[in-house]
């Protein structure tokens, strides 16, 4: 890659290569159409993406011809999922621009090393300790004290990977269930609200964030998003200053999310949000600013992975997002009637139980409340 | 056709077939991909639309073993442009529902048409005179007095086919310039400003407005469009019960737009608004309900031609849209970086002079000025 490749501009007709074929990336590549720009997704299955994107190659993540004829075709590559293989990033990465980059992978999609690089920073983590065989178990457990809860190192989401050890579980069973893989034993936090900032950095370093929503899970899976979050000032400045000192620490180009717990006003400003895990890709919790932003996250992160400059990230109207997970996207009819209601559906062939399936956006324009 | 095929809903998943390939087939393409609806673009040629359809086929407009095989693969078609050949929606509309139907075309592609069927509802228009021959050209003229306009009877667009004729000038000059062929003589009708009423109809009849944007032409082509438009009320209400009288009238179902004169407020209220020019299709003048709305005009109008219930037409900021004409886009790094503007770029090859290759959406939130 040449020096200088991180501030070339790409212009409009450029096209930039997505991995993964989700509705994350089917939302990116419609972002990207709106400005001119190309997309070509590669994924080894075909999904909501393939739909929208100008191009697409079916063809395994290890597949280096594939890789290789991909990385011609295309300008930059970013990606919809944290868990592309760091060493497909890194073959792309010596061909083309790869943003964000490698390192942004490697820490994410290792719960260890994210939790490890975020401590490093001096941002608070919910304690933890590593468990990479069951006779790692009975220690970490006497150091953290249940309740606690076990989590593969690697390759989960949406609640998958995780199981809780209460006072008195025995810590095996846990172990078991998630398929006895190398963890992270983590102590349960008491938490008051989940929040997750919503940070977009430049190949120039430019920096903005969308406001914080606050975050509501069932099952594991992300049910609700609201803006505003009701938090007071201070709490989302530092919400803001934390997502900008990882996004610094990373070199990162794009949208970062990072996932918070509030543990509640009565303690201290500085230990008050605590991190839970960040996301090095565009985010179900910023869905929302699409209706309520003139330029949503899926934008300026390909404006970002572009070189260009970021777009105004300020939000117009207020606005909750409900995801549509498995059956709840049957009452499509329903949603699509109720007024003011932005109805998003992904184009999934399938309702499996825990699927996204499409999410809707409520907007509560400002002027009407206030 | 079965009879109530009109009244069927075309779950996710269906597939709307899309004749022609421009940007307003492109933005139609997003906006029903975002409500899981796929795509199918027809066109003679490429263009912005293929790049985000499902699917896209290049044939001709008469080939009907083409036509046949596109009206197999889709539940309904539309179109994004006025001239698609009514042989070509007839056909089609044997096989599937056509949706605004043939008869919206039919109407819409010839001056001489539109104009008698909109004076045929009591609505005002230009004074006007068919002109088939040259022949036929004094006696127009002596009708209208100049100064006037002449317009091709067919195929005219962005302010191609028109020719002005002055007090003084040989309208034969006008006749030769626009080609020879079928005319109409307008006269020529001083107004206060122009502006656009969009009124969207589902299948079952339901109708909704968009707020009317007030809009200034340079050189025939559109560029720029206001809303609010500072109208009063009751000029807006106006407006609204002409289109809705037209979309009622052609039992129409989607996005229709009415290009309207506004001759001042001296002018009593049941004339003070002309008639210019319908569109059967979503219009560049109601760009700016991507950003200023929850649910845009193209939307809107896949809602409409899928038989779902429409969307909110509300608006909860004031906006401002600018097209992007030829030479102009080269200024889109500039717009890229300008705070709260939304830039669009269609993906169109070559930037000729006249030519729409995008446009920007200025957002003024209701909240901050008010």
């Amino acid at each position: 890659m040449p020096e200088d490749s991180r501030l070339r501009v790409l212009p409009p007709g450029s096209t930039i290569g997505i991995l993964g074929s989700g509705q994350l990336g089917r939302m990116l590549a419609m972002a990207a159409a709106r400005i001119g720009l190309m997309t070509h997704v590669y994924c080894e299955h075909s999904g909501p993406a393939f739909d929208v994107a100008t191009r697409s190659t079916k063809a395994d993540f290890g597949d280096e011809s594939a890789l290789d004829a991909f990385a011609a075709a295309v300008d930059a590559v970013t990606f919809e999922f944290e868990n592309v293989a760091v060493a497909t990033a890194r073959h792309l990465a010596r061909r083309v621009p790869v943003r964000p980059g490698a390192r942004a992978l490697e820490v994410a999609q290792d719960r260890l090393s994210e939790k490890e690089f975020i401590a490093g920073l001096g941002v608070p983590v919910a304690p933890f300790r590593a468990v990479d065989t069951p006779a790692d178990l009975p220690r970490a457990l006497a150091a953290l004290a249940a309740p606690a809860i076990l989590k593969s190192r690697r390759l989960g989401y949406d609640g998958k990977g995780q199981a809780g050890v209460a006072p008195g579980d025995d810590p095996l069973t846990a172990w078991e269930s998630i398929g006895g893989r190398p963890a992270v034993l983590e102590k349960r936090i008491p938490f008051a609200l989940e929040l997750s900032a919503l940070v977009v950095r430049s190949a120039a370093g430019e920096v903005a964030f969308y406001d914080c929503p606050r975050n509501t899970h069932e099952g594991g899976i992300l049910r609700r998003s609201v803006v505003p979050s009701s938090l007071p000032d201070a709490d989302l400045a530092r919400a803001r200053d934390i997502a900008a000192a990882i996004a610094a620490a990373l070199d990162y180009v794009g949208v970062l999310a990072v996932e918070m717990f509030h543990l509640g006003p009565d303690v201290p400003l500085a230990d008050r949000l605590m991190v839970n895990e960040i996301a090095p890709r565009v985010h179900n919790s910023g869905h929302w600013t699409i209706e309520a932003c003139a330029i949503s996250q899926f934008e300026n992160h390909m404006r970002a992975v572009a070189g260009w400059p970021l777009g105004s990230t300020a939000r117009h109207s207020d606005a909750e997002m409900l995801n549509l997970i498995g059956p709840d996207v049957s009452a499509w009819q329903r949603l699509a009637a109720e007024p003011g209601a932005a109805l998003h559906i992904y184009g999934k062939r399938e309702a499996r139980p825990g699927r996204k399936m499409g999410h809707v956006t409520r907007l509560h324009p400002r002027s009407v409340q206030g």
